[in-house]
């Protein structure tokens, strides 16, 4: 994912970018990055996150900072910000969401232009280099952001920092969102509003899809207006924001607290405790047993002094190990007990099936899951969060080509709850993980309990269709 | 505070004790040091953890380190473990708890036996350099540990390897845990009983206060018996052990959940919602919220991903900027809502009163406080764990200063519920604070959730009086 | 200066490729990179080499590194290599020399090519990337070599690595060296010969202007002739070539020798001891020393442990403090004797004068100063190892400013030693440093003493002539 | 070897310690220490100087230390300095020589004592910490002191710092110097005189050898006089000294360039150029070439951009790699030519052999080999310059064993240049090191080179001898 976090002050801004380019932290895992507008240009640090968090790590550069403008950076891939010279003058800037067609953009600028692109890492491209590219074939910023919303397949946010304004730039469809903070003499942007009530900023308003503003110490320019479609991700609420955000003006918490409250309303099993798979899934099952008048516990305790992320790294086998590493259980709220975990989501299930054969082992009696949304069956293509996840090792897929055999399935049978395809693939998951019961949110609950109009929703992960025919 | 963990393996323990080490890592912020007993004598390496945790320093170590036999330490202060030359032999040593009488100690060695210390920290002793100097002073190193408890007081807890053994003595009166863990081929040796089961150790027992047992590859071995006097620190199980612990048997999630049941027992407000103040409030918060039958919600969620610890920094500043910065408030659980929180315990109440202020701000209707023990009228002798606190700052003290005026007060009278002076020091304290309504936890209440014997738990911080008269 | 050094190789070429590169940390002190082509790409790090070398820097990274093709450079001021995406494919490059026209090329791409610079820092161009930009307009990467020549004002060599081939461009006058080293399977590129022979390297042969050849496995190919103008750098062997280094074949250390046989032959003062100022003065003295018959002696011994770098940092201040630091005086070879000084030039003379005065403090009788070529009368333009050092600072400028008072002066006849203005130079220069004597070498002698004909040197920091127009 | 620099001033002493120190950075490869005295007690870092030097290391920590006291130390093996608590009251101490009984004097005080050692590396006692030991079973610090004259076999120097002077004890037979330097307001305390002028010392006097005096801001007080006996280290002069420094009032570059000048005396070989091999050969070399007025030549320059010291590393291969990669060959000052080499000694001669192949590689015509003293036989036991090398591998000793067969030798005759057996074992080496000639000055020339009475040099390499009984 990623997530960024911007300020233009009257005063000096670095104190509120660097905790507020912080509290995206659980957004990415790779590298951190800032920049600050100051008196000779633009001084800009970029470091390795993997293991030392961005606090960490930028609370060394912290002194050398001075300016009233700057904007930050947590990145899952690229080194960004970047500095670049072109013939609109000096910028730095970043991006957030995925060109999935970046390459073939990366191309098209090589063969029409005779750019160049000089961030390569390894193989790769660097997207927010090939973004920039593509705002530099138009007279205009402006022009440029919004030849980044025709060209970019997929989503991609911007923010850019000149030497006089900040310009911020919501992605096509409004999939990331964009929020405006605001306090005395300072305007901040950040992707997420958790970050603005302790650096004392009120939210403004969000950016809609496709909007452009221009933000100066003098104030909000709106240079490009809002787009009518809009495909939030859903994924915000259920899975990856952080519980004390809000888009779109809805709260994380609540929103999960009301997913939880849905489950519990469609079920009827008789158990002894809720709890929920951290860090997501905690707020849905608080939900479930406020409203299912089930005492709420925690048989697992997350480590969060050394194993303090959520969002996981890239490499497979870290990832287990920190899966395993960081939920300790506690055999008295295990032992002989009839437990239901609420949990975001079920990607692969791999985790889980360790996490569950663990409370079995720890002597649980009944092991219940209710997972937030229905079974994933498509890959995001849209967003970069699950970008090194194969789709055939979702576990819904994986059911499907059990079920179905080899070659490719027709998904649309079982994303319909209602069918017999559906229950054989909840049950063989259900098998596979040594479930005593498993029932899976519909996406109508879950949409409901979100709160907006199921048309302003990307529900890809769990239809494989796409609202819009051009994506 | 601080803690240990130790290993005695037929195969290699390095991993185990890296990861056995990382998880006390809640218990101190200063100092984490490993030894490893290799070929060639003892590897060993201390780093300061003051900005990355245990886990990212050691981790670079680790692929040279390999043996059989190691320990590892989590340190509030002192560089630990020490590799000591002594007549009886070369040994590396931490100690946990603290010595009251440590200058003393120091000094007297000194004089009687022209040895030295070389350890100091700018003009400080280094605690165990000191008790290693006590345990040289006698023929064996078990006479040498149980002159330690001899000499100490306060508390001494000590994990002691030679080349071909690990030593473990409890301090005196039991005030810091030690439990051994047992799987196959190997043995620990911990503070903590949450660094056991996901490196697949079985709690095998805890050591009785001032036992002594020896540590090979072949067993355990008891050196000197546990003494009948116990004074366990009341504390592990109200506020700074890990949830996933148990000392003398009992959890300390499961304890928090009966205080917070008891609380609500002893209650009748009417509130929308229970919440606690993680961390350890939330414990406590669960069982009240389930014994009330109110829903348990979280107006405050904690930012872990880049302020994971909760164990405070020694400097006041940078404590209260974490208290802060950690907390991030969600309106709409706080907006227009009767809030009643669950918290460990109120210590000086400067940042919880910043707490109640912002509840407020963001529109809480009433914010109720229930502190899961009574109210703290005496600072710690007998353990570190609040080395940098005045006794006249606590909330209590504060309050009957102001009641009573200047001088040395008797806080008897004080430390009975059932008394007007209790009444009125509650009273000023719920005015300083802020809060529609503050009730504390009774002592008896408080010992019975946590379910040992009253006589073997220490209560001073309440009471002001030892149940020994040595101390 | 920088330099750079590049292997191909049909075995493994890391070892090579860094001890290569490091024997060029004399010619930079402030930014060190490596590339080398791995399986999955290029793989590139670029450390600041400031307070830290090279090989201390590269030491740790070198495990990682495994290939047969690399490029590694020292650099002055750009980061590189730069890592550059184009319609030639991806390639990795460095550059060495300067282009005196760096903005104006920037600005002419900027608006030419809707192409961009992303590697600015603070608000300066990398030249790398710039020229990189200048390939890239040309379709194949001779004809943008080509272009590279044309365009670029001062001087610019380059070293370009693809997936398949490095080519070697070196600047159009050859005012830098670039030699071709061969072994058994292995082909080097480099600045420096001395970088050859520790690594078993033969000079295979030297690149003449503006000649580019690609080198793969299989051999060396001439893809542009070279030129028949000249215009190779004197300075190279009068002050910051290595001793062990040959330009145009002709060996550094030798043409010092002679350099300073010269100087011998010119002169008749009588003297106790001859000395050079080091590191560069030291081979001038041994020829002076040799041809007059006077013992050479080291009145001044530099403290190469810690001080090792004799090409300067770019600030002044710390460029004063290392000139103080590195030399410690002798009094024994110092104290009523009369001494002789070689030294490669006088630039602003403030750490020399610094450096007589302290001989006289300890007692020297005489100092005489002889440098090794005329007085520095215009800063170079065509490389940047003066690039922070103004025009009017040269102690000959500032000399001739003092005589003619203010407003440009004609430097012609200060140029010529015949003449009585240049006399009167020389002679202010003597009484501001305070020296006994000082006597500069001629032209002709130097351009005798280094050997290769006076067309083929550039010699325009003592005549402010260049022999070419265009220029 | 290790040295060490201290500082007692009216004003903060911290630049003069810091610079101080580094210039004894040639003594040591492994730790580098500082330790000052400040408010609070004693400010100390300790770090690793294997890769990256003292001055980089130190530099960053330089803000932080404020104080008119300190000591610094470049150690090739103990952390030093250590920060001692004991009756004296606290006390920091830096340590130089080698105490050749310290197993036997740290069990000594392990079994008197019930005394501890807390500085153990590995399985080794830290001499400095035995030595504190030994000066704290005395009553007063002189007295202590005085008993590690007593106590410790080899030499023992002592720097130690207490809150209100330093103390400066020079090793019983001065085996290793102490030098006082004095400037207005402040004393310096020195192993090496080249510290002292570029901070603006003037040498005030040596300590004699057991001398102990105690420096405050008032002056130098004389506390045990020095002895009559004195050993100072040949190797001082010949080896491991700076040019720039004097012991006993004589210049080690001056001392050099008599040795030269009496090798050059008792030659008479007809030869191109003489050279020295660097660092320590060069002075040998100039003295030789203009006493035989042949020209000095330099075929092999060193690369000290990033080889910069000479001392060498403990392991043996690291040691390989540096003497072949820091030197680089000059084919036009080899190729046919007769050279002729000065050399401080024949150690192994393992890379000397190696240096010599690849004259004759690059077309030496002949290479003749003076070294500046004679055959070594016998290894150092009273300091640790060649601890790690085995007696048996010196390569006087390996052609005795070739000419006596096993077992061990009577080593008298061999030392004797008059001898059969002499000249027998000087041929061996010749013919093992490929040499045209190889021919050693004599001891006595040596010891008139050097300039002062035999009976007060030790010489025990070259003879076996010891002149005092009691060693």
């Amino acid at each position: 994912m990623g997530g960024f976090f911007g300020v233009v002050s009257k005063d000096d801004c670095v104190a509120d970018l660097f905790y507020g380019t912080d509290y995206h932290s659980h957004l990415g895992t790779s590298r951190g990055g800032m920049v600050v507008r100051i008196k000779e240009g633009f001084k800009r640090n970029i470091h390795d996150i993997t293991n030392t968090p961005f606090r960490t790590k930028f609370g060394e550069d912290l002194p050398k900072y001075h300016g009233r403008m700057g904007l930050g950076v947590i990145s899952d891939y690229e080194d960004q910000p970047l500095l670049v010279g072109s013939h609109h003058g000096r910028y730095a800037i970043v991006t957030i969401g995925r060109a999935d067609n970046l390459d073939e953009l990366a191309e098209a600028c090589l063969s029409r232009d005779s750019t160049h692109f000089s961030e390569l890492k390894g193989n790769e491209f660097n997207q927010t280099e090939v973004v920039a590219a593509l705002i530099n074939q138009q007279e205009t910023l402006v022009d440029g952001l919004r030849h980044v919303h025709e060209k970019v397949k997929g989503s991609c946010s911007v923010l850019l920092l000149t030497d006089h304004a900040m310009y911020a730039s919501r992605d096509r469809l409004g999939r990331t969102p964009i929020v405006l903070g605001r306090k005395d003499g300072a305007v901040a942007v950040t992707s997420e509003t958790c970050a603005l009530p302790n650096l004392d900023y009120e939210v403004a308003r969000e950016l809609g899809p496709a909007e452009i503003v221009k933000v100066t110490p003098d104030g909000v320019e709106q240079l490009s207006p809002p787009g009518e479609k809009m495909q939030i991700c859903s994924f915000l609420w259920i899975y990856y924001g952080y519980p004390a955000s809000n888009y779109e003006g809805i709260n994380v918490e609540g929103a999960r607290n009301r997913c939880g409250a849905a489950l519990a309303r469609a079920d009827d099993v008789e158990v002894d405790y809720v709890a929920g798979i951290p860090d997501s899934g905690v707020g849905h099952a608080i939900g479930y047993a406020s409203e299912a008048g089930v005492p709420y516990r925690r048989p697992f305790v997350k480590y969060t002094p050394t194993w303090p992320r959520s969002f996981m790294p890239q490499e497979q086998r870290v990832r287990d190990l920190v899966a395993r590493m960081k939920l300790i259980p506690i055999r008295e709220q295990i032992d002989g007990k009839r437990l239901l975990f609420c949990e975001d989501s079920i990607v692969r299930g791999t985790q889980l099936k360790d996490v569950i054969q663990r409370l079995f082992d720890f002597g649980a009696k009944e092991v219940h899951m209710r997972p937030a949304c229905p079974p994933l069956v498509c890959s995001c293509k849209f967003l970069n969060f699950s970008r090194s996840r194969s789709e055939l090792d979702l576990a819904g897929r994986k059911a499907i080509s059990e079920i179905e055999g080899e070659g490719p399935a027709d998904v649309t049978e079982y994303a319909n709850p209602r069918t017999e395809a559906y229950s054989a693939m909840v049950e063989r998951i259900r098998q596979r993980l040594g479930l005593t019961s498993l029932r899976y949110q519909t996406l109508g609950a879950m949409v409901e309990a979100i709160g907006i109009p199921r048309d302003k929703l990307c529900t890809y992960c769990w239809t494989g269709e796409s609202l819009y025919e051009d994506e």
